[in-house]
């Protein structure tokens, strides 16, 4: 297995990096010891660091072409799983310097071993979420009506460092009013209006792991059909994680909050799955998603996040962070989750 | 052929979208209209924000699997250039369900593209020189001794955003006495004592566009070797500039300043290449690396970063972006190159 610089290779060996153009990662054989290929200028540097002792390194002036030849001189006939995240550069520098080799995608194996968290891996999202609500709370402290999206995205950012945070898992995304119907909209010098939606979804980092939480407030008192769609995805939220077992299959789990959105009219409105595993990464498997059988076993983690988007009105989403216990989910957010209009 | 979400999508679209999990880009055909192919909750935006008018999109009920299938029915014998910052788990599904179609890299066609820069982007690159000049100004305004590499780091962080950047082009390095051996050193917490050098490594975005600049200062009096390396590596620095001549192959310019360390009996210790292209990418096309033959035309821009790094005791790296006219070498950067001892 080839892992590059990524989640992948952080949980595996410790190592931190972020993908560069240089070659730059960890081999690891079906038998014997894992070695690390990295650039010479990370040769002593890895050494110190890396939970795998073997440490090679190839310098610019050789380059990497004659690098993959020198150090994977694999027999024919060899497979090599490589890390999903790597950029497809190095799969066609590899394709190319070992003809004789087949490459698979790593992405189902890596994806079994990070499915269920520890209990130290538990502790970490824990406190990511708790961090996570500390900044949610200060920002719904006082109406957001008169400011831009844009401030109050960079406030959360501030608020992330304050708080303990390594930075932000993504760019935070505070969508108001119409924007709002956007799931994704990325916050720009909009205006938040008296009565307006503001949906606020982000998420920072604790030892590596994401938290990832949403919340839609209002700006003042919401209009009749915002109301009545924040009353139907705060239900459809409540009762997924109430209905939650140990072991139900992923789709189940979508499931059950997309019936009562369907119910009450808005189906074609949820134009998203239910949700995502997080972890080190803040979207990782498993997928609660219409056609995936994965079962929640205890020690997985994920988001439950249901939406509803009216197009030139606005949206709800509501998400929090579950940990799936042997007893049943455990929230790791607990910010209030009744409607606030500020 | 086939852009993920990266750079080059950015380059080509006008499209700002981190990597993710979902199958998201645009489709750019030999001959007719491209497309762009993202998942259904970005549809309604992308249609406002993409250069690119036609926006078809999967829904996660569907997955990306039949979406390919649907999206990309091509003729056997098609060959699909894709993006080389791709990950490879979307080369990986586009092998899998194209199995008539052809994979090749994208990354030598998008590299000649993005090689030259026109008077927008070298407006750019200079305002985002200008930032990391007015950062490095004030970070080296007074001794960094007693503080550690991690508050220094952190300090360059706010000013970037206080200077008007869009964040940081990558984390910054600050690497004190030791450490600064290693030319990548993630800042700790490390104190920086009396008389170490103190390497200053960091970058911002305007526009999109990079900075990437280096000085290494000294907390106090240098040792005797420290100050000799610093007068090897800024009179190599000095001397590349000055003779930087349009169109010389990028090898060249590789070799004039390692001719004038070699000379001074440090070529051992200038472990990594002179420089890289700069753009959209902190790191891109042109490497100015032994080998490299790419001629260093009107409109390139690059690194100038000579170091030598001495074990057990620390390294030395001045930089500056360069941008190649038809009239000679232009520096975006401007503070002093002089030894500091603060």
């Amino acid at each position: 297995m080839w892992l590059g610089q990524s989640t992948n290779l952080r949980y595996l060996s410790g190592v931190v990096e972020k993908p560069s153009e240089r070659l730059f990662g960890a081999f690891i054989p079906a038998e014997g010891e894992p070695m690390m290929v990295v650039p010479r200028l990370y040769h002593d540097e890895m050494q110190e660091l890396s939970a795998i002792g073997a440490v090679r390194s190839w310098t610019d002036e050789e380059g990497m072409a004659s690098a993959v030849r020198r150090w994977f001189d694999l027999p024919p006939g060899s497979t090599v799983a490589v890390d999903p995240l790597l950029h497809a550069a190095f799969l066609f520098l590899f394709q190319e310097e070992l003809p004789q080799v087949q490459f698979t995608s790593a992405g189902e194996l890596l994806g079994q071993m990070r499915l269920y968290k520890d209990e130290y891996e538990k502790g970490c999202l824990r406190t990511a979420g708790k961090i996570a609500d500390a900044v949610m709370a200060e920002i719904t402290s006082r109406s957001p009506a008169g400011r831009t999206e844009r401030e109050v995205a960079a406030e959360i950012e501030r608020l992330f460092e304050e708080h303990g945070s390594e930075g932000v898992s993504f760019p935070p995304i505070a969508s108001a009013g119409p924007n709002a119907a956007f799931p994704h909209h990325m916050p720009d010098g909009t205006v938040i209006q008296p009565g307006q939606c503001l949906v606020l979804d982000f998420g920072g980092v604790y030892q590596g792991y994401a938290s990832d939480m949403t919340r839609t407030i209002f700006a003042g008192d919401p209009p009749a059909e915002m109301r009545r769609v924040y009353e139907v995805v705060q239900a459809a939220q409540q009762y997924a994680v109430e209905h939650l077992k140990p072991g139900m299959p992923a789709e189940a789990a979508d499931a059950l909050a997309r019936q009562c959105i369907v119910d009450a009219g808005y189906g074609n409105a949820f134009i998203h799955r239910l949700g995502h595993g997080i972890g080190l990464d803040v979207h990782e498997a498993p997928y609660l998603v219409a056609g995936n059988p994965v079962e929640l076993k205890p020690g997985v983690a994920f988001s439950v996040e249901p939406g509803v988007y009216v197009t030139g009105l606005g949206g709800v989403r509501i998400e929090d962070i579950v940990l799936m216990n042997e007893d049943g989910p455990e929230r790791v957010n607990h910010v209030p989750r009744e409607l606030l209009a500020l």
